[in-house]
């Protein structure tokens, strides 16, 4: 039988399969820092090699950002069916701070650790790693059986990680050649340890970056100290008066669209038995920060949020410097669920700041992306051929789970192009994503290329 | 007489003495930074040059930190009376931000400016352009004399601008060679534009950072949003707390020692009509910004203040990044005033702190400096010689003043030498000490070391 073979040669090929991510982890793809921009062209063209050497048309496509990647299969009929449209991100997060890593970011290794083997480098679990699991299974199945059983396309952006400003315009323009029955994203994780995961909620973000400026220039803390407005207290009023003291989200109208769980999913949620202790207890928190009255996993997949993720003003360096600094800024992100308008947010938050700015000071804004929470039809067979296919791999069965990060890709397919995404991954909650020592499970590859074989085997019957 | 020849020669020497400051300014003698250790022996190898060349025994001191620098008279007698030491210091604050900057903060020169000429770059006014002062009026009156009125030493330090960690016990191991019959500090301002000053009150000052920890890591805002704590929400209610609607600090005991103004001081200080607007609309605001019911001037020379002074975390480059910080940070003051014990400030402070944090949270706090505020004497004769001495060089009479800023020496040398000192500086409140495009006024440098001659003049007759 086919998916046996194509399932050895994944175990037999791992080691080659593993040199080949190791070789585009290397590439130091940061897509938010322009200094990185020729690095962010390179992976892309590595991509696009890697692409051709097992037949598909694969070509780099312009952008005013970071290029895409675009391939279709040249061995399988226009009009073959089912046509799968595969969907990952080749960019990766900053590293900073540096000086946190035990290993360069960029220079990817095979590491033995006390969980078991690991790649460990920027972009191994988000999202290098992933992408190429469905890579890699299709090298697989062409190397044993010469075609894939579907039209397969693969579509990878260099953007995902600095808001995606040329994806939308992308995919409008060529929708028609993006379209497909179903589209599969691997940019997910699995639930548990053992337990594989679709996610059918994502939540939506909003990134909104505030300067406050008082006085002109930077003062001297003596002869202004006292008489003067100081741009940074009035930066952690702001900040302090978006939280209640339940930990709520104080910003007008802001819970004006989310809707409660319903009963079924609830249930469902709560069968999970999720560890929260555990899951907070690795990265040294023992109690929920949340809203008062939900559940850690509510918390987490359907609850909006406002978080700081950076914050800056006046002398930061070694030592001491008494001044009153003439400007103050945050970093500031939502994240969105249900049917929260992020634009009607961003006007509200943007109301809020204004409100609470005293005389002598004023605000920019600059608008980091918006978009919507999103949710998972899973009508479509591929939803349940995929989880049961999941499950074959895995020792426990496959999960329908939400999701706090944001996707907005698995929207923009809905939306731009009428298609339903299934997002499937293999990430772990360990694996330190956006943190220093990023890192991929070896097991995650290993059976994330063959749980996309068996994904493959499952929609092609 | 010889007072007009001394200013007469002053004059004539106006620009191979500015020429001398500007190469003492070319040195960057950034205390704060470990970076500038070299530059800041070198100024004080500089200053113990320009010394020897006019007749004294100059020598350069060893410290734990940067060196200080002592000179004696050797043609007046060892018990000569009156004996004055003049302290000054050589170290200058950072330069950050540099891009403020309109020219190289090192790299100073004469500028014309629609207000008059001006020496512009980094310790112009604070401190080296007027620690020249002193030292060009000695040059000139012993290129006249042959010989100065009084006994004369000078005292340098360079770590003013960085805690003066060596300075007392420097002061203690050495206070027998530093005692004198007055202390003569310049590192004050004129009162008005043509208004000098004698400061007879300042504020202490106690710098404190803190760095507080939540997370082990930095985590992903999409993964651990909602249900984990942010350090940064955390650090911003801490900072908004500190002050109450009236604008008072809320530290416990905070305003315990701190006394009402003497009603024949505040009467002095209303005589002054100090212009706020003006003063404040030099730098962009319009309104006094500190408590409730307080004169502006009250809120600079009279009241104690907490203002926040550098803060950061998170991410703070270009772009945005999606993480919830592990770690925020802030570096606060607080100018202190009467008997407030900046030890007792400094626990009472740290009590707040930890009364703010939640579960999950830590604190670290670094100690940057506590000095108490300082009350000068006015009863020994330099004091009234020096004000009629002042009130003939400049336009308008001079004043007995407060200044916000912080100046511990002067309390270093009545607790540990028993001797007054006697504050007097000819900067302006638009010099931009401590901000970018520093600048000393040439008239300030040229009438100042004039009334440093005069003084010298009425205090030997």
């Amino acid at each position: 039988m086919s998916l046996d073979a194509v399932l050895s040669r994944i175990d037999q090929d791992l080691e080659a399969a593993t040199d080949r991510l190791l070789t585009l982890l290397r590439i130091p793809s940061i897509s938010t820092d322009p200094a990185f921009k020729a690095d962010c062209d390179a992976a892309a063209d590595w991509l696009v090699e890697d692409l051709t050497s097992i037949g598909f048309d694969a070509t780099k496509r312009k952008t005013p950002g970071h290029p895409m990647v675009v391939a279709h299969d040249t061995e399988v009929a226009d009009n073959a069916s089912p046509h799968l449209m595969f969907y990952g991100h080749y960019d990766v997060q900053p590293v900073d701070p540096l000086d946190l890593w035990d290993t360069p970011p960029f220079e990817p290794a095979i590491e033995d650790t006390a969980k078991g083997r690991v790649i460990r480098g920027r972009g191994s679990s988000d999202d290098k790693g992933q992408l190429m699991t469905f890579v890699e299974a299709c090298r697989a199945w062409k190397a044993v059986n010469g075609t894939l059983p579907a039209r397969i396309s693969f579509f990878f952006e260099g953007e995902e990680e600095s808001g995606s400003p040329s994806l939308v315009p992308f995919m409008t323009e060529n929708a028609d050649e993006l379209r497909s029955d179903v589209a599969l994203i691997c940019d997910t994780g699995l639930f548990g340890h053992d337990t594989p995961a679709i996610v059918t909620m994502l939540r939506g973000l909003l990134g909104e970056e505030l300067t406050i400026t008082g006085p002109s220039k930077d003062l001297h803390s003596g002869m202004y100290g006292g008489v003067s407005m100081n741009p940074a207290r009035v930066l952690a009023r702001i900040i302090a008066g978006l939280h209640d003291d339940e930990g709520r989200v104080t910003v007008d109208g802001f819970y004006d669209d989310v809707p409660e769980l319903p009963n079924s999913l609830r249930a469902q949620w709560e069968d999970l038995n999720f560890d929260h202790k555990s899951f907070l207890g690795e990265v040294g928190l023992s109690v929920p920060a949340g809203e008062t009255g939900r559940s850690p996993l509510e918390m987490i997949w359907s609850r909006p949020t406002c978080e700081v993720n950076g914050l800056w003003s006046g002398y930061t360096g070694d030592g001491f410097k008494t001044v009153l600094p003439s400007q103050a800024s945050a970093k500031i992100s939502f994240r969105l669920v249900g049917q929260q308008d992020p634009l009607k947010i961003r006007e509200s938050f943007s109301a809020y700041v204004q409100s609470m700015l005293p005389q002598d000071c004023s605000v920019d804004f600059k608008d980091h992306g918006a978009s919507r929470a999103g949710h998972m039809s899973t009508d479509h067979p591929a939803f349940e051929q995929a989880r049961i296919a999941l499950s074959e791999e895995w020792p426990n069965t496959a999960a329908y789970v939400g999701c706090g990060g944001s996707i907005p890709i698995a929207g923009h397919f809905k939306n731009i192009l009428g298609v339903d995404a299934m997002l499937v991954g293999f990430g772990r909650d360990d694996d330190q994503i956006h943190s220093p020592n990023e890192k991929y499970d070896l097991e995650s590859f290993h059976k994330g290329i063959r749980s996309w074989a068996r994904i493959l085997d499952a929609m092609s019957k």
